[in-house]
């Protein structure tokens, strides 16, 4: 088998270990120099393949490749481009493959979540019919830890601790003050469809009445006159509540609460979150007084406090996704699968490309409370593993040493544009 | 000189490193048994004292106390009391001294901002008039940096650390992104009127261009039209724009943005704070997809990444209380005293609290950029240091192992109960 170039290329929503798979995946084909040439990164994702702007990895030393280990977000750029389907815009799909052709490209490794599992195996399909077969490695990414066939996601494990500690930390606070100031402080999370990562908020609590108090999950519809009550109950036993809100908490009828038609002055829809409106709630109800934080981005690109299973996660199923690709796998994604037992094991199996693509995995119902307001036993034993370890960045100056690549451009050999 | 007890209590917003003053006091005064006898701590603050609430701390172990050290918030509690002036309410003092006088307390080491600074006085003035002469120190404590004649105040370096850190991150985020999502990422912080915690922010810079692009500080009237300029000019010159925010950015006449009178549509005040004003602003005028986050507490409780140099500094400040107040002195407050020279030094020195009461410390005008949206690198020579070394509490099952006291309780000896 004559050698042949890999392409990789980040996707979606990128967060603190994706890099690492990164780091896996170039520092393994590095390895198989007899297999795979050169790693091309796509230059923000799917969309460098498109428009032919692909980065050499090679140009970069090994102590830069190595740096991705401990750098956030995505080191070549990512971006939210789901590829239409085939009969809808056919042309991406061959403009895909002229690019590969041109550039000697026959591995493809896709780092993200259930869309591009399913670009990821499209392109495997496509480009069999069309005379150029590509082997297609989907590597799994996505803080929502919503993807089938696998144990969990890369890039979950660090958000949930990030949220973990953030809300034992702010907990602190609140327990301190509370006499005379702030009674409920809510901390609203990502998670637009599923609960994880407000899941993840309960592992703050160590023992019956720490916060956080109340969970709001996407899955368990919104009560108000329960969350108030129970808010009142928490006030009253502890001196404070605290709240861990999933951006995604809906009404009973499915619409999103933090996009519940309230208007400003000036007719513009809610500009806040689901934060400021829960904590309008609770004034509205009780006159307690608030606060209440958004951790946006933060929380995803928190690298200083990463889970270190998830920074070996990460870095594993890079390295996984090109052993499959030396043995000639196609059409398949590494996963992480855990073993039986009371202590946590974790190894790598694999996955075929077509059960996992466009399937969302949800939070089972028995890791809620029957009250929905928190997290079960079985609940807490699936996501306590996933937040193990501190796998911390190196230092200078007092901030964290993130390492930023050359991304030097491979020369264009097509003529034809792509316009994306 | 007979043995006097000691009484210690929190003041205000809690820190990161608040407890590690306490740590300080605690630690110190059990060398000098011969002088001090129990440390007794105000449960939620002054008005522990006012309630005759005393903790008794003699009750806590060794290693119970040394775990202050990495924790953060308030352990004993802390209080917004601020006691009014004497001739306003002198039962207060005169409640202050009974509660001594009853549990032998010779010391007053108060743990707080310019208003605890000021109560600390009164407290020393009041008692020796009363007969019942008390030694009041007080230990600086305020994430605002707003204290004169200390070169900068206990809790400041760690929000600061906090700030820089997430505002990097969050930067490398929207860079990643930024080609087909979000543009602006606004992080709102804290600090109702001096700009030192957005200032901070400005160290997650390194070279021009860095993130942020934008800062926006209290002190510097907020101009609209500038502000979207200059959030226009960092997209099309970066592809992104991160702007860190004060809370207590201000229009030219002095009000606060987030407080500028937005009514929703069932008329409350604006739900939000400034980051989702701010972003509406962007999203209006330019039509760029925006994010934002609030840090609210989390920024304050973040003891996770505590700075080094403060955690050193705010023990070192609580030793010093008590080594001050074995020597004899009064109404004063040990300092943080800056070195001359480019190797940044620190050591304590002593303000009189006559000079520290009431005194707020603005940021310095070469602070910051003349165009007002950055800080120079005279603001940047002052900030850098105060963020050195990463002090990690230990972790148990992926989480810190923050301390819980068990604050056990004085007896009460005062039939008399005070009402606060």
């Amino acid at each position: 088998m004559p050698r042949k170039n890999a392409f990789y290329a980040q996707s979606g929503g990128v967060t603190a270990v994706i890099n690492a798979s990164a780091c896996g995946v170039i520092e393994t084909a590095r390895k198989h120099r007899d297999k795979i040439g050169k790693v091309y990164a796509g230059r923000n994702g799917i969309i460098g393949a498109l428009r032919e702007e692909l980065i050499d990895t090679s140009k970069e030393s090994k102590s830069a490749i190595h740096g991705l280990l401990t750098t956030p977000s995505g080191a070549f750029g990512s971006c939210r481009h789901k590829l239409k389907s085939v009969s809808e815009n056919r042309a991406e799909y061959e403009r895909l493959i002229d690019v590969f052709k041109a550039h000697n490209i026959g591995y493809f490794f896709y780092n993200g979540g259930g869309d591009s599992a399913d670009t990821c195996l499209k392109v495997s399909q496509l480009s069999e019919s069309l005379g150029y077969p590509i082997q297609a490695i989907h590597v799994p990414k996505t803080i929502d830890n919503d993807l089938p066939l696998t144990d969990n996601c890369p890039g979950f494990g660090s958000v949930a601790k990030y949220i973990a500690i953030s809300t034992r930390e702010a907990a602190l606070d609140v327990a301190s003050m509370c006499e005379t100031s702030t009674k409920v402080f809510i901390l609203e999370v990502m998670g637009r469809h599923a609960g994880w990562i407000a899941a993840a908020g309960g592992l703050a609590a160590e023992k019956e009445g720490d916060a956080p108090h109340i969970i709001l999950f996407p899955e368990i519809p919104f009560d108000r006159k329960k969350f108030i009550a129970r808010a009142r109950r928490a006030v009253k036993q502890h001196g404070y509540c605290v709240v861990v809100a999933s951006e995604g908490t809906q009404t009973k009828d499915g619409r999103f609460l933090a996009e519940s038609g309230l208007k400003d002055a000036f007719g513009h829809s809610q500009l806040g979150g689901l934060a400021p409106l829960l904590a309008q709630m609770i004034k509205d109800e009780t006159g307690y007084k608030y606060h209440w934080a958004v951790a946006d981005y933060l929380q995803r690109s928190a690298r200083h406090i990463a889970s270190q299973t998830d920074v070996d996660q990460a870095y594993a199923l890079g390295e996984a996704a090109v052993e499959l690709a030396v043995k000639g796998e196609n059409a398949v994604m590494p996963c992480i699968v855990r073993g039986k037992g009371k202590r946590y094991r974790w190894s790598i199996g694999t996955a075929p490309l077509d059960a996992v693509a466009n399937v969302e995995k949800m939070m089972p119902r028995n890791y809620i409370t029957r009250d929905g307001f928190g997290i079960t036993d079985l609940g807490r034993a699936y996501l306590a593993p996933l937040i193990q370890g501190e796998a911390y960045p190196d230092y200078k100056n007092g901030m964290p040493r993130y390492t930023t690549l050359k991304n030097e451009m491979v020369p264009k050999k097509l003529k034809k544009t792509f316009k994306v």
